[in-house]
């Protein structure tokens, strides 16, 4: 795909709820030096903190992307959101969306990008085709996370590793596989979008041969445990080839998410099917810790817990977001 | 997808190599009463035993589509072919094609069905959207044909289990999730053409509850193994729901084909993992049989090496086209 520019306009549109302008709010998290500003249209009161900026003063100070930070009912374009992505296409900016609705099928936002010269990113969508796996070892360093199901943390768990690896002077990149990732990190691909033959073969795109100490911090997807979405994640395990997992898991969960008989088997199960599978494209590959989404429990009951889990597994327990990550930056290193 | 229709006329155009043919004489081998012909144009010798017919003389005598039963270089579509193409379009036949150019991309095909009120069938592309799976369990029973890799008997394996099956007075279909496979049976999923998050989806859909006494055979895709296509492999293995697999392999392959580091491993261990993963979504999953390809053994070799086999798994192990299938039919209705 092109690269998308930054930094980003946020555009949050007339909403009010903080909950629908998730988007908006990861981007600003996890990398606030991308973002310019926020622009609300008139109703609007979502407030991510930034400056409100028109797409014309967001411009004159530096911004190329505008992004849409909202997700509306159903996915689609929003009729009156049309004028205000237009403005945004005529003041310089391209658009980011993640929309289902691609951005250049409706047919006034196409002509206008075309007549201004500006770019327009459907990250939902496969932007460009890839190759089957090769299988063959590349070197540099990955770790990819998985989890016991989808949502509960696996984005925020490499991207907060990314940051505790950059904190000990390493050379480490984030690699996202799904839209809000490739919104923060600006580069990507949404891995659920792409044709089943070919998943793997995009995870060896993700994240290719570096240097022999650069660390990748890849996205995981789905669970290898998902009645639905398993093909998707084993297709991102043997692509990404892991020297290192981690493995992400909600402890209040005890189901997977909207699937009743689909229980969630013991923590050392799930590493034990995930080393089976992993060491397929690399024998070499381990676990190094265990992300426990901490953020509903007491801090005291946090800490039990992370502790018990620490001990029964012998590996690092920790909360991405609470916890010191130094020492699961210590055991991927000392593999 | 719209359902293809049957009899066909089988398309070899002025190939005069029986190998390019293998659509054709699948077909011709799987479904014989499904052909009423085949069609050589000048130059061509390929002989698949059916009588010579032009697309009239097939339309008289009730045939209903055009199969493209030659893989042309590059799966394109030949220039000299077009006017083949259109002739049977215009005598009424649908076209049914593997290739990868999707038979409407051509104006003049593409002009001449929509005039003739004809159908294009491209069955080496995703035909319809899908739901992510339900993994709720359904009424009816399941075979899956499982792979050490690629090409080695999967589909012709679950062919000859249907026959096995309806010799046996059972209820049975054979469900196809490949070209040739679909080509046979005139229905079934293209599984590798599938975005990666509908694989599992796509499986349920094509074979759906049934009579509890029914059988389907499921054309199993890739392997578990291979490096390029496990997702496709594990989405199909989800969806299916086997209650019974059957484990095909190549007795001479010791590797997966054209992937040097990726040696093949004990069959004992193959069908672990297949049973860890197929009782995600069947509790109830087993092995049923070994079905190995003997076609390069001397008959006496082969005898021996099905005999070792079956002794060491405890399961009939037997070649789909040389062997009584009864024991391993047997074994399902035994579960």
């Amino acid at each position: 795909m092109a690269e998308i520019q930054l930094p980003y306009l946020l555009f949050v549109g007339d909403e009010h709820q903080e909950s629908n302008a998730k988007t908006a709010f990861g981007v600003r998290q996890w990398r606030p030096e991308a973002c310019t500003g926020q622009w609300n249209l008139p109703g609007g009161t979502v407030d991510t903190g930034l400056p409100k900026l028109t797409p014309a003063e967001a411009v004159a100070r530096g911004a190329r992307s505008l992004l849409i930070g909202v997700a509306p009912v159903g996915g689609q374009i929003a009729q009156h959101w049309i004028p205000a992505i237009c403005e945004a296409l005529e003041a310089g900016l391209d658009i980011v969306s993640g929309m289902h609705t691609r951005l250049g099928s409706v047919e006034v936002i196409r002509d206008t990008a075309a007549r201004c010269g500006r770019a327009l990113h459907d990250v939902r969508h496969g932007m460009r085709q890839f190759p089957v796996a090769s299988g063959v070892p590349r070197a540099g360093k990955r770790l990819l996370t998985v989890g016991t199901d989808c949502a509960l943390g696996k984005k925020y768990t490499a991207l907060a590793l990314t940051r505790a690896f950059q904190a000990e002077g390493l050379a480490a990149t984030f690699r996202a596989t799904g839209q809000t990732g490739i919104m923060i990190s600006g580069a990507g691909v949404a891995i659920d979008a792409v044709v089943a033959d070919f998943v793997a073969g995009a995870a060896e795109w993700l994240s290719p041969a570096n240097e022999p100490q650069h660390w990748d911090l890849i996205e995981g997807q789905g669970s290898i445990l998902h009645p639905g979405y398993a093909a998707v994640s084993l297709g991102l395990l043997h692509g990404s080839q892991p020297d290192a997992m981690v493995l992400c898991h909600d402890p209040r969960r005890t189901h997977i998410d909207g699937y009743e008989g689909f229980a969630i088997p013991p923590l050392d199960e799930v590493m034990h099917l995930h080393l089976l599978l992993a060491r397929r494209t690399n024998p070499a590959a381990r676990f190094v810790g265990i992300a426990l989404n901490t953020s509903k429990l007491e801090p005291r009951a946090a800490e039990a817990l992370l502790a018990t889990t620490t001990e029964r597994h012998s590996l690092p327990a920790f909360d991405p977001l609470r916890s010191q990550l130094k020492p699961v930056v210590q055991r991927a290193l000392a593999l």
